[in-house]
């Protein structure tokens, strides 16, 4: 057994057995060890730190021996061949573990990685799942470690580049919900009736912090108002464009929602419209919807929102076999007829009502009654109790406590998470007036995907260092 | 026990039991019965056409009665309250059974469907999931079932609708291939070099028939060459609308290959490129790819492509612990850098290697090694055998038997199944020439996605009658 401790950037180790005491040169200190055989210990640093470790319990001095480097960060580092990672013992007193082959695969030199593409130029090719670390040494000032490969390439890894790319459970979750901006969804109800974050326009598309803050917005609550735009056509694509790139569709890249009279699409009637999921009939929905009321009819045209994470939650809690039977019924939508745009076209897709991630989060909802096909590929045993869930869910988008509804005025887009946030409308008192007069009210929208979004918002937070 | 036949459009029934025989009006036949007790006998029409069905089993005359509707089409329609199904027997003597609320949902009146939209226009909340058959009838003609509901609305079906509507599993699963698909896809290997399907670009874009079986062969084979286009810019555009629209990215609606002095992509380089899925690092990765070849150099450049159905395919059967690492550990892409169509962009996304649909078909693979993070979110444990299986479904695809070669001339445009058909290409021997001077070797690239791909294919199958 042996006690380590260090002063002056020097190692001593004490063999507790045989209370033999031996000190290693500066920079890489040499552990006598039988491989394989292991004792977490407490060392102390000349700084007066301490930090529990790993040390190797010895037989025999000097007769088998491992390399145990340290550094002035109280870093250190031990080459396992057995389970063939570097396990490296940090400051707060954590050993991370990175297996071989991933560090020669993720090594950063320029033989290996594009600094200008950002991208990893090593070949699969090249890659030999069997690589070993025949030396590696910790640089005393930095901490960063140099392995050298047994095919002879040298890599180097920054100690916080390690950190950061860590193997634990922990930091794994956290790296997901960081990079996937999964974390801090705020659910609402009823009481966002007034309370709908605004934006100002020229705000938003001329202020980083401002688009920061509104992309952020519809990520955490799913809805916004962006207000004072011009009341043109072609200001969601000057908002999409300032975001990244409209998603285009077969309606094209904008649609014009008014009412007409030999409507191709459910939104281009005067009726009431149910709330929906736009575009559930496509694999990949639309991210983010814009609306913009270019005018506003002066009687009806509500919007009515419902927050379907909130609604599905509700049920998750008040009835977990109608959420089973939502979140794994696969149900069919399709959209067909002829468009300028595209000519005719027959678009059809398919998913759960609720989507969930691996973890139980949601991926969003897909809903769409005038969307959804007339057949149903469920079981016909299965079809009613399928019935009872879904009218439960579509029941709760409209209850009192879950309703928000906003008339908007001239010069306002709202903007809402599509796969997320339910939108519908109550019925327009449309005056068609005379032939070639314009409709009373006519909302034009637009898509941003979320890929699009995300990556957005992602750089800002990067320049903006949040 | 009942014995039932038909003769100039009457029924008549027998009581086995009693020999009692009884005879019921034209067009509606009452049959006493007990209901939930059935019975299959055969039937005979005045045609003289026979079929099997269910008849009630009678313990007393008229003390039950449910009511049997027959029509000349040999159809016999059964209301059941105890589902809350209509059971239709068909001529083929199966049974094909409905649920009421699936019925009357399903109802394509001018109030619950709007045939101009052709979407559904009943909303949720008018929909009773108790809803009941209080009376039906059959046509006689036509075999058309009219059913009046409990809550007075009245719904007519077709005979042929309702057989597409089928609940049946077989039904159902033909159906699903039918709609998406799914059915058909050819896998290849090294045979089809000198053989990728060939399609001429004028013809495409203004022969449906072409263009059709342009379509089906990318869905089948995955891999096509449209030759005799323009060799310009925009040709890609071109193709693209005249399918249905372009699928916009960080790069914008098309790309442009050549080597560049500062690559921003791992493409633009002059380097061999490992065979991969584009934009990886999207949630919806680009479901087909055009690259238009403009100019070619006169060294180097070649194309490869793989099968990555047949490659995963052929792993699955030869080592399935593989297989399974593959379709099941979720890897993560990146993309960072700065484009002048959206400035900065962190594009990040997800997916398994493998991607299978619930029935175990292919959905997509998503492979790039260029693309691939630098952190591997598994185990420390578990990363050394997923590489293992990564590397060997890498070798796999340049395997001499399954990889495919093609040198594309100008004019010629290389389309293929983005999520299916990987590819890569041979280092360039670019000449940068003189400053100022064009590029040797120059592509244009654009994508379509599947969702609007499949859209064109479905509505010229309908147009075509194929």
């Amino acid at each position: 057994m042996i006690r380590t401790y260090a002063f002056a950037r020097t190692l001593y180790c004490r063999s507790v057995t045989s209370s033999q005491i031996w000190k290693a040169p500066k920079g890489v200190w040499r552990v006598p060890c039988c491989p394989g055989l292991y004792q977490n210990v407490n060392c102390q640093l000349d700084s007066g730190k301490s930090f529990a470790t790993e040390i190797p319990i010895c037989k025999e001095r000097d007769a088998h021996h491992t390399t145990l480097n340290m550094c002035p960060h109280g870093v250190q580092v031990r080459a396992d061949e057995n389970t063939r990672m570097l396990h490296v013992a940090l400051e707060d007193g954590n050993v991370a573990s990175f297996p071989y082959i991933w560090l020669r695969d993720s090594c950063l030199c320029s033989e290996c990685h594009s600094p200008s593409s950002r991208s990893r130029s090593l070949l699969m090719a090249e890659l030999n799942v069997d690589v070993k670390a025949s030396a590696f040494q910790v640089d005393p000032t930095t901490g960063d470690i140099e392995v050298t490969w047994d095919d002879g390439h040298v890599s180097t890894y920054q100690l916080d580049w390690l950190k950061k790319h860590n193997f634990s459970a922990e930091a794994r979750r956290c790296r997901l919900s960081d990079t996937y901006l999964k974390g801090g969804k705020k659910f609402w109800g009823a009481e966002l009736n007034g309370n709908i974050p605004r934006f100002d326009f020229k705000e938003v598309i001329s202020d980083n912090e401002q688009m920061y803050r509104f992309l952020d917005t519809i990520r955490v609550t799913g809805i916004a108002v962006v207000h004072n735009a011009p009341q043109d056509t072609g200001v969601v694509v000057t908002l999409g464009n300032a975001i990244a790139f409209i998603r285009p569709c077969n309606y094209g890249d904008t649609f014009q929602v008014y009412t007409r009279p030999d409507p191709k699409n459910a939104a281009y009637t005067a009726g009431a419209l149910e709330m929906h999921t736009d575009l559930s009939y496509f694999d990949y929905m639309p991210g983010v919807q814009f609306l913009h009321c270019i005018k506003q009819s002066n009687m009806g045209g509500t919007n009515q929102f419902a927050d379907g994470y909130y609604a599905a939650e509700n049920i998750r809690k008040s009835n977990l076999a109608a959420f089973n039977l939502l979140a794994e019924t696969v149900v069919d939508f399709h959209d067909m007829g002829h468009d300028q745009h595209v000519g005719d076209y027959l678009q059809q897709s398919r998913g759960t009502t609720i989507q969930l991630d691996g973890d139980g989060n949601y991926n969003h909802v897909r809903i769409s009654n005038h969307g959804r096909c007339d057949f149903l590929n469920t079981d016909k045993e299965h079809a009613r109790e399928w019935y009872k869930a879904y009218i439960l869910l579509y029941h709760s988008f409209y209850a009192k406590e879950n309703m928000v509804e906003y008339k908007m005025e001239p010069g306002e887009i709202i903007c809402f998470d599509n796969v997320r946030v339910l939108h519908g409308r109550s019925a327009i008192f449309a005056n068609f007036g005379g032939e070639g007069s314009l409709p009373e009210r006519h909302l034009e929208g637009a898509y941003v995907d979320w890929d699009a979004w995300n990556s957005k918002l992602r750089s800002l937070r990067e320049e903006l260092g949040r």
